[in-house]
């Protein structure tokens, strides 16, 4: 469930593209009336604004916030005005510029997409920038770091419910002699989480439980690491779910956290940014 | 363009589900009057006709084909019946029961659709199979020949046509350096063939061309095995093309080779299997 709350009754893309002009014009910007119109407003809305503002002032809104903001406010708020799909071809492309510290962008994007989802952000990464995520991926990654990430991002994933349990058992074993000894069987576990379906890996995994008593995840814990929690990622990760299943996500924060994500975003960040997140947080 | 013929006044799917039933009726099945239906039904009439015989008779057609004809015509004739996207997903799940020869099976239907097309090729695999192209690939196979198929049938690679002559050349390098001194590095050739787009890879291979003084295909000759010319390639290669691009094909063939496909064909082959070939080809 989404957490931003949709003006009902909305001005006309024209009367919001005047209204962000004017937000923009005079000494400073007018960050309140900024986020006002815009955290209210809904993809399609968002796009059709957008369109406007350009035909309107013949400028792109995207570089005109770009150049009235600053900071980690500017990076949601231009996340913000793209749609799903371009958004997030974006954030791959720039997790590309820094892969070794962002790959996590990546492997969230292709973890958090159906098959179809996937799909769409890739077509939108092609028109964009004019090659396929996958070359991109690529190209700028190599060994085991390469093959991972490619087969995320690459594999048509089957998702529906069918679960073939001997292959689960059959694959759990193989996943255990691959991470036993402490030394690290890529191929044949990047194959598995790679390839199989949702479905199919949550009963792997359950395989290995019942037959190991111990959790993959907590096994390869120390592989791994983990994604930061700086304001990228915050802002990645409310900006992307926000209109579609934040409520589980801010849920699911209380159970494990005792705070919730709205005291943690009050006390870790400030200004406009903060004042953004929360209302898309519905606050 | 496509060379079959198909009937301007086709009578009625009950009418041909009919005529099927009294071909099959007997003693021994009328192959004749099987071919002179469906080799001239175009692909959204041997689908009707295919639901139609189930429901009057409560038997699959494909089953009933397979049990009465025999051979290389019964294998062509089920690919036939099946629409575009099923057979493929049905050759490529076969090649996987065979993979050290039927592997150049995989690399053709990668590399013979659209981006689009494959991913409709591989949601028939999904709906066959109950699970994905990708991972059935990946199982059946290791080492360099799982990350080559497994990258040519994973990429979503981007079709449009531009291309980044600065890539282009630097990439044409990275051939050389892989396949100098015969010692392959296969890491780097497998990333590029996987993921650039036609479009770049045909830039590339130019500049390899102008570079080098000879073409990328012959210096990998020696290190690849051309797919056999038997019955099954055959088959797969008339019936994936008649409605398609066989005409070209067959162009081709005759100019590389002095003689018509059709001259080889009827050579090389007899019975049933002869004359179902020779309907597809529009002889």
């Amino acid at each position: 469930m989404a957490t931003n709350t949709v003006s009902q009754v909305a001005p006309s893309p024209a009367e919001d593209a005047a209204a962000l002009l004017k937000a923009f014009q005079g000494w400073g910007t007018d960050e309140q009336a900024v986020i006002a119109i815009l955290a209210r407003r809904d993809v399609t809305q968002r796009k059709q604004i957008t369109l406007t503002y350009e035909q309107m002032y013949n400028e792109s809104l995207l570089q005109r916030l770009q150049s009235e903001l600053s900071g980690d406010f500017e990076r949601a708020m231009c996340h913000w005005i793209l749609d799903p799909d371009e958004r997030q071809a974006v954030m791959a492309n720039a997790a590309m510029k820094c892969i070794q510290e962002e790959y996590p962008v990546i492997i969230e994007i292709a973890g958090t997409n159906s098959p179809a989802e996937l799909i769409a952000v890739k077509k939108a990464y092609h028109v964009l920038y004019k090659c396929s995520l996958e070359e991109d991926v690529a190209a700028c990654t190599t060994g085991n770091l390469r093959s991972l990430l490619l087969a995320l991002v690459s594999t048509y994933r089957y998702d529906g419910n069918d679960v073939n349990m001997g292959l689960a058992k059959s694959e759990a074993k193989i996943v255990h002699e691959a991470v036993r000894n402490g030394t690290i069987d890529h191929e044949e576990l990047i194959r598995i989480v790679g390839t199989r379906s949702k479905a199919q890996l949550k009963a792997t995994f359950s395989c290995f439980k019942d037959e190991h008593s111990s959790s993959i995840t907590k096994v390869l814990r120390n592989a791994t690491r983990e994604a930061g929690t700086d304001e990228d990622t915050l802002t990645r990760v409310v900006v992307m779910h926000a209109e579609k299943d934040m409520k589980g996500i801010t849920g699911a924060f209380q159970k494990r956290s005792s705070v919730t994500l709205e005291q943690v975003i009050a006390k870790e960040t400030s200004g406009d940014y903060r004042s953004f997140l929360t209302a898309l947080l519905g606050s």
